[in-house]
This record gives C-alpha cells, structure tokens and sequence, in this order.
C-alpha cells in the first residue's frame, strides 16, 4: 500500500502540523506595501536542521543561524523572515541586525534566548529599518494563528506564485506525521532580490543529528539540482523544523518513510522554484546516466542545464543537440567519449553514439519540446553514475526582468 | 621609442606579410550564398603553432591540425577553411572529410603533402556537400592573391563585422617584420554557428617551438580570457603561421618585441570578439588583484564575467554591486573576505571593505556605465595575484538570437 504510507496534501498549510502557528503581513519594509515579514512558531522546542549558502559572502543571517544550530539544535522555537532587504555585504551593521532581530523576536514570543533562527532576503548591501523591523515583529508576534496562510506571501520577492507543499506519513500502524514545506525563488538567485529559502516543519519526533542527515540528502537531490541562472545568493537557507507533537519517532522501519516524504516536500518545492525561474514558460531537466560516478553525472546534467546555449534553444523549442554536445564537451569529465554518447528530447533519441540520429524527422524532434516540461536524457556509455539537475528555458523576459530591474 | 619599435597597422590585411597570399569566396556550401570558404597560402614552408579547443567533443578538423603539426610544425604552406558546417560529431565520415579537404588543397596549390591546416566552422553535427567543397577548393587554389581582403568574409557565420588586426615589429636595425590576424566568433561559441576561430601570419623568422610558446602564452591573456557566454566551441582554433620571408628573425633582444606585437594582435582580435558578441552593447573588463595567485584571479574575473546577473545589470547601466558581490562569494576562491573586497565601476568605487560605498551618489555611479566600454575593478586585499576577463553584457538580442534560431 505505498500509496497510503505517504499522501500527498493537496492544499497544505503550517497549521496543517501539529503545534505549528505562522503569520505573514505587511510592516512597511517594502515600498510597495506588500507582506515582507514572516514568522513561524511552535509550542515546544523543536530539533531544527539547516543547510544554507556555499558563497563566501554569506549574509549576516546565515551566519547566525549557523552559530545558533551549532549550540542549540534542540531547542528551537520559531523562524523569522524579512523581505525586501537582503542583510548581505552590510558588515557590523548587518551582524548587529540580525541578533537584534532575533532578540525582539524572543522577547514578543516569550521563547528563551538563541531559540530563534533568522532568514533576510531582498536587496543586497541594504539594510531593513530598524524601527519598522522591531515593531513589525513585536506586532506580528501577537497576531500568529495556526490557520495562516500569508506566510507564504510574505517571505516573496520577485516571485510570481506562492511555493508549498505537504504530505502526511504513515510511521507506525494507525500513527501519523505531516511535513509542509514553504519556499520563495525565482532562481537560485533572483535580481536584486537574491535568495532562494525554505522552511520545512513537521511534528514527528526527529532527533538533531538525524534531522541533519535527512535534510543535507534530501537538499542535495532536490534544492542542489536546481539552477535557474547559475548564480548561489548570499543568503540560501534551507530550515527544518521538528516538534515531535504527533507523538510518532522515527524507528529503523519508519525512517525511510519519514526521509521518502522529506524528499518528496523538497522535490516539489524544487520543481516549484525552477517553474517560477525568471521568465521561465518551460521546465527543463537534465538526466545523465553511464556516467564514471553519481558526482561527475551531475556536474555533466549541470553543465548542460546551466547552458545559455541550451536553455535558448529550449525556449526556441530547437532541438538543436549540437548544443548539448557541445556543453558535455566541455564539462571536463573524462568520460565524455564523442563516439558513444546518445542524447534524447522527451524521449526521442536525437544523438546515436555521438552523431546525429535521424530515425526521427526534424519536425518530429521540434514537437516533442513543444510541453511545457522538457527531459533531456544523455547516456555517457562510461560507467554506472546517474545525476540530474533541473533548470528553465532562458527567455528575453529574463533578461527584462534583469536589465530593467534597477537599483 | 617604444611608439616605432610595434607599429599598428590602420588597415591590415594578409598580404602585408611578405609572401601570404589568400582568398574567400562563395562557393555554394551556405544556403545563403554568402561567402563561405577562405584560403590562406604561404610560398614558402611556415613555422606553424596551434592552440585548440580544451572540449572533448573536439571537431575532426582540431583532430587533423593536431596530428598534421605534431609531424610537420615547419613544413605548413596554407590553411583552408569552411564555414556554414562545423564537422564537429560527424564521427568516421567528418574525419574522412577533413582529410579530404587537407588532400584537395594539398593538390591544387601543388604543395606537399601534411602541409595544410584545416578549420571549419557552422552547425554541430553537420558535414559539408563534398562534391561542392572539393569543387571550391579547386576553384579558390587557382584564385589566390596578395591583396585579397575576402578571407575575413568567408570565415563569418553570425559575425556582424570582420575583425582583422595587424602590426609592424621592429626586430633589428632598419629590419622589420609584419604580424596579421584575421579572427572569427560571436562568443566563444555561437548559436549553432559555432566557433572562434583565428590565424595570424607573420614574415618574421620563427622556430616552431618559440612560436608555440608564445602564441600559447598570447592566447592566454587575451582569446582566453574572453567569454560570451560561457560556452567553449568542439571548433576554437588560433593558428599562427611564420614564413621567414623578411629574413629578421626573433634574436634575444627582439624575442620579447616580437611578443609584444604578437600579444598586441591577438589582444585587438579578442576585443572585436567581445565587441560582436551576440546582441553585445558593451564590452564589460574585468580586473582582479589582489588574489592570491594570478590563476585564483583570472577565475575570479571569469566567474563575475559569466555572471547572467552582473551581465544583465551592466546592460541595463545598473551599478548593483551587490551582483558583482555574489559572483565573488561563489567562485570558490578561499581568499574571498566579505570585509576585504572594493569594488569599482569605471573608476568610481562603489564597495570599500565589503559595503557599500556612498561616495558617489546613485546617479553618478549610472553614469558611469554609460561608456560603450565598462570595466569592473576588483580588489580582494589577499595577495599579489592579478587576472582579468572580457566579456559583454547580456541583451534581450542575445536570446532572441538563440531561440529564435532553428537549426
């Protein structure tokens, strides 16, 4: 009955999980007055679990996130977003914003200190007004209820539609745990407005270490293989929050469901982000199998996925293969043998071992890129390693949206 | 005196270099009619260096010069070229073809044989007709001559203009030599129209292994420092042919101005490269120092020189550093410190220490990216390395270019 250990919810909320309240609103940090702070809370402690950024310019936020999960893994009691500014390049300044933030939020909360992770997003080198961003918090605080759905609103920057997902899974006989997921990101980075978030919550009973395990695993298939423009914000941050409300751990048999369902949240968030991508009409997921090993047939899928050649002929439904050969080519893996690689669009192979397939016609390759999801799948015929990454066409509304966008 | 020691050509061409003759004509190879195949002969054997592609979808022709050059690197007496198709995955019938090509031109221009370069350049996966190139070729070899300026013609595919550089070194009292290049390329790969493509021709006296060494050298600062768009052609080719013919060669003293004109050639080719970048309205330099190594620092200049977001910015004349500052956090360099780096637009510093400098107001940091040629300086304060790259910005024209395409 795999359809029953873990169900999808078709219209997920925080409040959907056990002890989880939220809120979303606008305080004024954003000029155009819309929701720009976000908090999520629980009733008890939680373990709590993140991976952020690989940039060397990590925002204020990131940083003390880090350093409050490294001493308090287990006693997390609530997240707080803004958006509009990024709290990124801001030096001193920005350092002493992000505790202030976290501060104010453990006074309105009543929560102990360093129970509190923060995430910014926005503008980079600006900082959000101080005054707003106290009061705004202190205000928020008041009004959380466990039916909100402006959370998800809130933590939007360019982003053209609200990101959740949910499922509910089955770990004992008659025991259950949901897991929903928000996320905001029109790319890995959007414009000015960098920053790809998300905030996992579940009431399963999941210890710190465990938690860490799942999520890095789960991020690594799913947020990792996402690219929208190859650029890593300064402030990506993914949070998982567990309060063990349910009632129900993670035993040896129920932890692999438990992991199935996270991965599952964070795919759908994933894909959400890539649909969302700037100017986006198309998904695009790159396949890579016969691969030397699982890392080098991602970096390969990455390579191809992260070409504008490829991405312009994706969105010019072209199915121009030269261009994938010509990404794998120089994706320096050595395994990468022009003879004997087959390249496929949608399921019709276009490249036999390395030349051009004409079993089908040309027009017959152009309509299977006419869906709105494009799988491109490339056999390296070298060894036993598969990847993926997943991206979206390159349109001129991305580079509108990029140009015209000023500071 | 150094303005006499290298003298900048005003309006080059082949056969200012004693004892080159050339030719580029339509042949029929190009559906358009425009010119699509070029000769370039020497009447004397050449010294003769290449440097190649680092894709390992390598096109047959970089295979032929390849092996052609390790056996004869002072026996080459022409270089024929097609455009229209790249032979590139063509697989047994594309390296036949590329002998063919060697084996047509070989015979008509009565020359030995290996003693003739071939490049070709076009749609990925393509072959030419062969009875009209073979044709062609015939036809070319009997056309030839010193004043010809078509060769730079029948190299383009999406190319705007011809680009065509040359100076006048001073190697010995009263003696000089003379140093052409003719280039090809709309990014270091076009859309199907792959390829960046150059030949410079020198009457100086040059042994194949100084030649080797400093074209190596030459092309390191200047074509490979340049990106369009990230993409690395199966096709790029710089080939540099030395006939000998003004009977100076490159003593001691004169090795190093020999090197000077050669570098300056190749600089003023790469240049027009990114000038006639697909959809190009700037040509955006960046500068690295203050790495670690000059290695560290030429990524660095290349990760924010690929960066869409930094590409779209400077094409909308949008002085968002906080772009420039993502590159920088993901380009991997550990010397990489929020708090070290300055950033500046055209000379105007817009980041001192890792924030934002408000020196210069909005506006006037505008201004500053109005010039038709933008450089970005960057300095990290860990170190001696120095390292540039050259791009240019990122327009709308570039993805209808490349969507808009079908193959």
């Amino acid at each position: 009955m795999p359809e029953k250990t873990i169900e999808v919810l078709l219209s997920p909320k925080f409040g959907d999980v056990r002890g989880f309240a939220s809120i979303g609103m606008a305080v004024g940090l954003k000029r155009s007055g819309k929701p720009d702070l976000g908090i999520i809370f629980s009733e008890r402690a939680c373990s709590a679990a993140g991976v952020f950024t690989t940039s060397r310019m990590a925002a204020a936020p990131v940083d003390h996130d880090r350093a409050v999960l490294k001493k308090n893994s287990s006693g997390i009691r609530a997240v707080v977003v803004n958006s509009g500014h990024a709290n990124a390049a801001t030096g001193a300044a920005g350092r002493a914003l992000a505790r202030l933030m976290s501060e104010t939020a453990e006074r309105s909360l009543q929560v102990p200190p360093r129970s509190v992770l923060v995430c910014s997003t926005g503008i980079i080198g600006e900082l959000p007004n101080i005054v707003i961003l106290r009061r705004g918090i202190e205000l928020a605080a008041r009004r959380l209820t466990a039916a909100d759905r402006d959370f998800q609103k809130a933590i939007l920057t360019t982003d053209k539609v609200e990101k959740v997902a949910g499922v509910k899974v089955r770990l004992a006989a008659g025991r259950s745990a949901s897991i929903v997921g928000v996320a905001k990101g029109s790319g890995m980075i959007a414009p000015n407005m960098a920053t790809m978030l998300a905030f996992i919550v579940t009431d399963a009973a999941v210890p710190p270490a465990a938690l860490r395990g799942m999520l890095r695993a789960a991020a690594a298939g799913t947020f990792n293989a996402v690219t929208v423009d190859g650029d890593t914000s300064t402030n990506d941050t993914v949070l998982a929050l567990a309060n063990g409300m349910s009632g129900v751990g993670i035993s040896a048999r129920a932890r692999p469901i438990f992991f199935e369902g996270l991965r599952q949240v964070c795919e759908r968030l994933a894909w959400k982000l890539a649909e969302d991508g700037e100017g986006a009409t198309k998904v695009v997921e790159v396949l890579v199998r016969g691969a030397r090993t699982a890392r080098s047939a991602a970096r390969a899928a990455k390579t191809v996925a992260e070409s504008l050649l490829v991405k312009t002929a994706m969105h010019g439904e072209d199915p121009n293969v030269g261009r994938v050969l010509a990404a794998l080519g120089r994706s320096g893996l050595k395994e990468v043998q022009a003879d004997r690689i087959d390249v496929s669009f949608n399921g019709l192979r276009a490249v036999s071992r390395g030349v051009l397939d004409r079993t089908h016609p040309a027009p017959a390759l152009k309509n299977a890129l006419r869906p709105k999801q494009v799988r491109i799948e490339i056999d390296l015929h070298a060894g036993p390693g598969a990847g993926r990454s997943v991206t979206c066409d390159l349109s001129a509304e991305y580079v509108r949206i990029n140009a015209e966008y000023h500071t």
